[in-house]
């Protein structure tokens, strides 16, 4: 199996290592990931820049191919460029903070995972529902199971599997769960600072969305211990919309 | 009506101007928009930089709010700081550039309105199917009377609309199609370049994908000349995979 590696972190963060470290047991892993962190950049893509490649060394042995740009570039990048074949599966993460419910907009992480279910290859993104002290081991576990039965199984073409891991022990899991993506928003606010020359400047702060208690929810079922999986489509066509749109007369 | 408009060619871009004079006949229009290109930004949210606001005016008089961040942005920042109520509806546009098929996840023109749809607010996106020449004035009319119409009507919440335009004369624009999101990707290459000082770097260009003859599809009927609208869902499960992935007992 030849697993592409990629996250939002970037190529130096320990989420991206830990997995690594894990998947390489199951696969032949290329790391190609974003040289500095861009958390947050969503689906975007680099047209305007030029890209740059570098090669990564950790612990004092080559790692991956460090890219300028977000994690879709890095999967166009690596099926590109960097790829002989078109890998069997990609992988994001590990990354550092859950990407339930609206996240997967956001997320970089995902993106990364989304462009290859784009481009035909089945695909995961995998996070830690933490910020502060992560505990990367079990989640890269688990992330390197599901690889594996993600491989064997097909999922339709255009869908692939976001998964969340609660950062608690592994004797505290309850299980892995199939689970809805939440669509409770998170509301952004507004710090209004000042800087060192006098001038108003805003830093964004989100507010966590909380949880419906509805286990069939990623966001809930992951408060409450669980590993969420849930599956993702490409297709954002809204069907019961088009019916109803067909009465506006347009 | 209480109308924001924002986009992600920037707050300085014709396209923008375009639809504010047509919207402003309509309803009272706030601007809110990057204050410089951020085309290919995706959902990407700005939250480990300042947030820089700056009054502009076009043509002597106040426009409207420029930001130092991405539409998605734009759209929080806007129903946070800048306007007191919720506004009746998020219009994004008018795009330099279709944003059908897969475009909707790079789009931060397409962001901009799926912001607005995610806050709850009836939300739009609007795009010009051309680079070069645009000729935005009857886009602009489709845009303002579209915006009427989803203002009178109820789409589902978490649903909006993205809405492509032809860039041919009004004439030859053969109506207004519902269309199902197009599901061709859109193929990056990279051209391997060297730069002054005789490094490489990559420059990534994207191949538009052939539209498949079914009128159904956005890309088709765009290249049809039709004005094509898809509702857009911000429910990404996939129904059918949840069921599929029961048997693969995770």
């Amino acid at each position: 199996m030849r697993i592409l590696l990629t996250n939002d972190d970037g190529i130096y963060a320990d989420g991206i290592l830990a997995l690594f470290n894990e998947l390489k047991k199951v696969g032949e892993v290329t790391v190609v990931a974003p040289d500095s962190e861009k958390s947050s950049v969503g689906h975007g893509i680099t047209l305007s820049h030029p890209i740059w490649l570098k090669k990564v060394q950790r612990k004092s042995k080559f790692f991956g191919y460090g890219i300028s740009g977000t994690p879709a570039d890095c999967v166009k990048f690596a099926t590109n460029v960097i790829l002989k074949k078109k890998p069997d599966i990609v992988v994001s993460g590990i990354n550092l903070g859950a990407n339930d419910g609206c996240s997967v907009f956001y997320s970089g992480t995902v993106a990364g995972a989304r462009e290859g279910a784009l481009l035909g290859i089945p695909s995961m993104a995998i996070s830690l529902a933490t910020f502060i002290n992560p505990e990367f081991r079990y989640a890269a576990q688990v992330g390197a199971k599901l690889t594996k039965i993600l491989f064997r199984n097909k999922l339709a073409k255009g869908v692939f599997l976001n998964v969340n891991v609660p950062n608690v022990s592994s004797t505290r899991i309850k299980g892995i769960k199939l689970t809805r993506q939440g669509k409770v928003p998170i509301h952004g606010s507004f710090q209004k600072r000042i800087d060192p020359n006098l001038r108003d400047y805003y830093w964004m702060t989100g507010k966590c969305p909380t949880a419906k208690k509805n286990s069939d929810i990623d966001t809930y079922a992951l408060h409450q211990n669980y590993v969420t999986v849930t599956p993702v489509t490409c297709d954002l066509t809204d069907d019961q919309s088009l019916e109803q749109l067909k009465a506006w007369k347009l």
